[in-house]
Parts: C-alpha cells; structure tokens; sequence
C-alpha cells in the first residue's frame, strides 16, 4: 500500500504551536504580566439567545419518539435552505433551494470542494492569504501558483492579462477572500467584475469564501459574488456562521453550487451532490435548527448586535494604530486589522517585541505568506475590556 | 476547468429512488393499505435520556459568556476521546488518545481516508456491501477488485492466497464491515486474524467497519478488529454512534488510527492528523457532550436497552422467516436480516411482490453488488408494533 506523497510536500505548520510555545515561556519569565491574545481569529461571546432556544428545543425533540429524526438530507434540511435562500435574497440574490448546499463549516467545503476538479489544473491564489487553501491544494497535487497582494494595490490583487507572467499560467481555479484573511480588504463590485470576466473569458472557476461577509457595512462593497452578473457560470460561493453568528464551535456553513454552473457539459452542482451523498451524512438536526434561528428577524438583528460589538473592538485598535501613526489596513468591514510592522522589523520580531513590551499576542504576517513578512495581524474577536487594556499598553 | 471524470464513471444510485417511486405508485393505487417500511437502516427510537440532558447542558453553555467554546480541537475534546479510550479498554483492546480521531461520521471518515493513500493502490471489496466502498474508490480512481460473499461462505469471504486470481491481484487496501451491512454476517477471531495476517504479509492496508459493533452479543465474537494481534500494524477501525446510541441524525463517530502503524517509515496517523487539521474543524461540542455521555455506564444501559429492542424485532423477524422456511442470515449479532428470495426470484420481483401481497417494503440485494442478486434486506430498527404488523402480514 503506498501513501498519498504530496502530503510529504506539505510544510508543517509550526505558525501557532511556535505562538503557544513563545507564550508559554514569557508567563513562565514574567508570572506577574497577564498576556491578552489578540491572535486566533475564535469569537468570544456567547451565541445569541434566539439561537440557544431553538437548539434547547431540538435537543428535547430528539428524545422524544414522536419527533425524533434520524438521518436528514446530506444537503441540508429544507427549512435551512430557505432560511439561506432568503438571506441571499436580501441582498439581491436570487437562488434555488438546490443551488444551497448545508456543511459543517467552511474549512472542510474549501477543501472537499477539490474532489470534484480533475487533477493538472493551475490553481491561482493570494498571498498574503488563510493557509488552508495552498495546503489542500499541496495534497491534492496541484500546480499552484501565487498572485502578490501588497500595499500597492491595497492587498486586492487583480488579473493581469497582459503581463508575460499571468499569460504564461493561465488560472484554471482562482481562491478569492473577501473581506480578507489576513488583511481586512474587501473588494468592490468593480474589482469582481473583472475577476468574473477574467473567469468567463479563461474557462476558469472561481472559489469565493465569503466567510466574513457579516462584518461588511459599507452599502456599495458586495457581500456575494453573485451580486456581479455572470459569476453564477463561473463561482462557488463557500460561506460559515463562525463568524456570522459565532458558531465556530456549534459548525454550520453553506456552499452555493449555481445550476448554471458547468464545465465539459456537467453541471458542478450535481457532481458536488454526489460527492456529499457519497462522503457526507449532513449536518446535526440541533445545529441546523440553531442555523435556522440565525438567519431569522430576531437572530439577524441580535447577531448584528454582536458583530458591532466586534467591530468596535476593530475602531479601539484602529485608533490607537493611527496614533501612533502606524500603517495598517481592514478592521472597517472586516473583524481583522493587519499593520505593517514599525521600524521595518520582520513579523516575528514585532511579535517579540509586542509581547515583551506590552504583553499582547498577535499573529506574525509571515504566516500568511511571503508577502506577510513584515506585517502583523490583530484580531477583533477579543473581549473590550481585553482590547481595551491591550491597546493602552500598546507601544512602539 | 477540468472536472475530476471518474465522477463520470459512477453509476447512478437509483436504488432509494426507485423504492421511493414504487411505493408511491402503489399508494395512490391502494390508499387503504398503509405500508410498513423495512427498508432503510435508521433508527426510531428516540435519544437516551442521558443524552438529552447532556447535550441540553452543553447548549445552555453555549449561551453564557463564561462557559460558551469556540473552536475546538480537530481530532475531538480529550474528554470525548478519553471516554472512547475507555470503550475500547472495557472490551480489551488499549489505546492512546492520541489514536482516536472524532468525527462526524463512519460515511465522512470512510471516504476521506482515501485522501491519504497513493493512486495506483488496488483495493478488495466485499459483495455484497454497503455501496459507499466502491462509489468513494470509483471517484478516487482506484482499480477495484470484488470478492464474493455467498451462502458458501456465510456471506464472510476470506483471503485465498492459493486462488490464481487472488495472486493476480494483490490487495492493497481491504474493506471489511462486521457485522455486515447489508448480510448481519459477523467475522470471528480465527476469520479476522486470517485477514490481519494477510494484510501484514502483503504489505496491506485493511480498512474495518465496525458502525454495528453494538449488536455484537456472543463473547466469542470480536467487535473490534485491535482484539486480534498484529492489527495495530495494518489496519484503521472506523465506528459510529449512528446504531450504538441512535446518532444518525446528531452524527458523531470515530475512527482509530494505530501509533503502530507506518508505510513507508511514515505514520499513517500523523497524515490522518494533517488530513483532519487541513479539511475539517471538528464535531459540534454539544454532540460531543452528547457522545461522553452515551458512553457513561448510565448511557451504556440505556442505549443497550435500545439495542434489545431492535434486537427484539431481528428475533419477532426471524421466528417468522423461519416458520415459513425461508433461508437467512444475520439479525442475531446485527440489525439486519439478509434472506434469500423465495422461488428463485430476482429480488426486485420479491419487493413487488412483498409490497403487493404484504405491504411491506424491503431492500432489494441487487443494491449491494451483484452477489446480492436473489438475496433481500430487512431493517430490525423499526417500532415493534410495526414489525409485529409486518411479520403478520409477512407472505410468500
């Protein structure tokens, strides 16, 4: 029997072990300084009433014979689908219940969602960018190739048909984040655009995680790739409540596979249908209904409550970043604010030197990417009065 | 684009859909006869109370600040895998924790397992079986080889290094399943080891299911396949709670991967690991608390009680089966009947025929590979007054 190889091309993921370890040693050093972590994108308030209602209510459900439920639809329950199908509809999208599939989150769509394509595909994607989507693509064994995200183009990167290099490996899967892991950007509609032409044009799919649209408040910025006319012939949308609605220990997210999405004649949606009755036996009964009661009038409104709180962690930091004059990005319509590093020290440094000075944790851009190196992200997703304390000790 | 073709290659699954059909079309022309179904494998009694409230408490946890949890580790909370850890002692069998991995699912974790070995690799499936084995290797592209479950064999085949054919095709990974689905055949230690040597002499990789382990009441029988030696060295248990505690629909299983074993100088359970840490985010903590306390001593005589129940019905189906003198196997140590086809009839005839005269649905054999031509599945997880009903109205 031999192993799948390209898992030994696979770097190991020393980024938050060597965080933890950096950690445990300054508290073991310095007993007396509390640190506050401001690293790991994990939210911390309490999931919303209405949501823990509707799981209570389901769980006794389950123990009683007269409204117990067994296996459910591998793609998700109806009342779910429409409860998505509805929140896509507010924001001008139109989509089939069909189009919707339920996951358990969006790590393991973006990585299973691979099943489907064939091998010797060009898989394009940002950098600075989330890592798993150069992992999954590494055991896969797919060519992969990188596009710079920077300060020049504001850490959005865009086709470029006309240099040499772009022509040269033409993108057959393109990863797009928006609002972005690590940096906070968002594109406009404008910018899509030419992504979605660029796909149509090269035959080339695009994977769009939207797993931050929550945090976007700016009327004119998409929250769907299905806001720009033509993606649905050349999209898959991945999206999570993690973040939405705080349920990145409850698991629940949904893929949009559209129907008029084809390639060689074969629609993708029913290829992605096979491999989840194949490999997927759907997601608990308890959890859907938690989802369901997400998408609702009352849990939009009490979830709306949350994320401004998390966004008024984001204006604490950018405050006290623009004090100290210190460049950065995001935190706008997005929970993550991304900084250069002052002095031009490397990401690590900064780490270093954060933690030493005023006992704070964040996330070295270096594990982003090449072109993290020498910016650092802050997460939002902390306490206020964590975030408060960490950013009056912050200092240069 | 290019989609992976081997999707191409699978064969429609018409099976459930066909039955669904047929037993429509019957009701509409006989609304007066309610239709007893024995057909698919899922549970009707509700969740052990112990369960409930265990889950009840994790989801009121969820909802305060000071108890809710986030992410959580891919490979499941120590406490879950330490209750798991304990299963398998109480049944002889030691384990770390570090071996046991917590998922969704047996169907999730039975599928994906592929994503860690090589192409190239021939793999040996039992017919008849659950279909899931051969869709998941149709996708991935592996060369399949069958081998034949008959009355000879009792359903159980064996390795036949001796059999031209078998030399012909060396076996690079191996399914078994036992107790069966869809025969309730059950491997003993003798037939087991038979296979661990096999594997260990070849160099193979056997993949067993153990998702109906809970029926296992002979001592003699194994219910694990770590209770013959040298297993830990060639083989990956992948289990359930979906029969053991009635979780088809809160969905949580766990697959074991020996320290022990290695290919190639690589630990398989370190790929599993990376596989798990790239591609999935870990099963809700509610159904995890859900799980620890199926596996309490409180929740192992409530679920055990449940399984008497079904295996009460196994037993109402065989006296009945055996009155009328028809051949069968299984439904002692499994929840499944497997019975031959009066009169010779093919078994999609013997369903027509079951639902015209009896009004009772079962599954055709057909279903699950060719060797189940003639042969037919019933399901002993249904209400006992219904399975009473239908044993009554049980004809030939």
């Amino acid at each position: 029997m031999n192993i799948n190889e390209n898992y030994l091309h696979l770097q190991d993921s020393y980024l938050f072990i060597t965080i933890a370890k950096k950690i445990a040693e300054y508290q073991a050093k310095n007993p007396g300084c509390p640190v506050i972590r401001m690293g790991i994108g994990d939210v911390t308030l309490p999931l919303a009433p209405v949501v823990v209602e509707a799981m209570g209510r389901a769980v006794m459900e389950m123990g009683r014979a007269e409204t117990f439920r067994g296996y459910g639809p591998e793609q998700g329950y109806d009342f779910l689908r429409r409860a998505i199908a509805n929140h896509y509809a507010r924001k001008g999208v139109g989509l089939g219940e069909d189009e919707i599939f339920v996951s358990d989150g969006a790590k393991s769509d973006l990585g299973n969602i691979l099943d489907i394509v064939g091998a010797g595909n060009t898989v394009l994607i940002p950098d600075p960018v989330y890592p798993a989507y150069v992992d999954t693509n590494i055991m896969a064994g797919h060519r992969i190739a990188y596009m710079d995200g920077n300060m020049g183009n504001g850490f959005l990167p865009l086709p470029d048909p006309y240099s040499e290099r772009d022509r040269d490996r033409k993108a057959d899967i393109i990863y797009l984040c928006s609002p972005n892991n690590p940096t906070g950007a968002v594109y406009n509609k404008e910018q899509l655009a030419l992504w979605v032409g660029y796909a149509l044009e090269n035959d080339a799919l695009i994977l769009f995680d939207s797993a931050y649209e929550a945090f976007v408040r700016d009327e004119g910025l998409p929250t769907s790739i299905y806001q720009v006319s033509g993606a649905e012939k050349c999209a898959i949308e991945v999206c999570s409540l993690s973040k939405t609605a705080g349920f990145t220990g409850v698991r629940c997210g949904y893929t949009v596979v559209p129907r008029a999405l084809e390639r060689g004649g074969v629609s993708l949606g029913k290829l992605w249908l096979r491999r989840q009755t194949t490999k997927f036996n759907g997601v608990p009964y308890i959890v859907q209904r938690g989802a369901e009661a997400a998408f609702s009038d009352e849990g939009l409104t009490q979830n709306r409550s949350n994320i401004d709180y998390y966004r008024g962690n984001a204006r604490i930091i950018a405050e006290r970043l623009t004090q100290l004059g210190i460049w950065f990005t995001g935190g706008v319509n997005a929970p993550y604010i991304w900084l250069r590093c002052p002095d031009g020290v490397s990401s690590w440094a900064f780490f270093d030197r954060l933690l030493d000075r005023s006992h704070v944790v964040g996330t070295p851009g270096a594990g982003f990417g090449k072109n993290g190196e020498g910016f650092f992200r802050l997460s939002a997703f902390g306490r206020r009065e964590d975030t408060l304390a960490a950013m009056e000790r912050f200092t240069l």
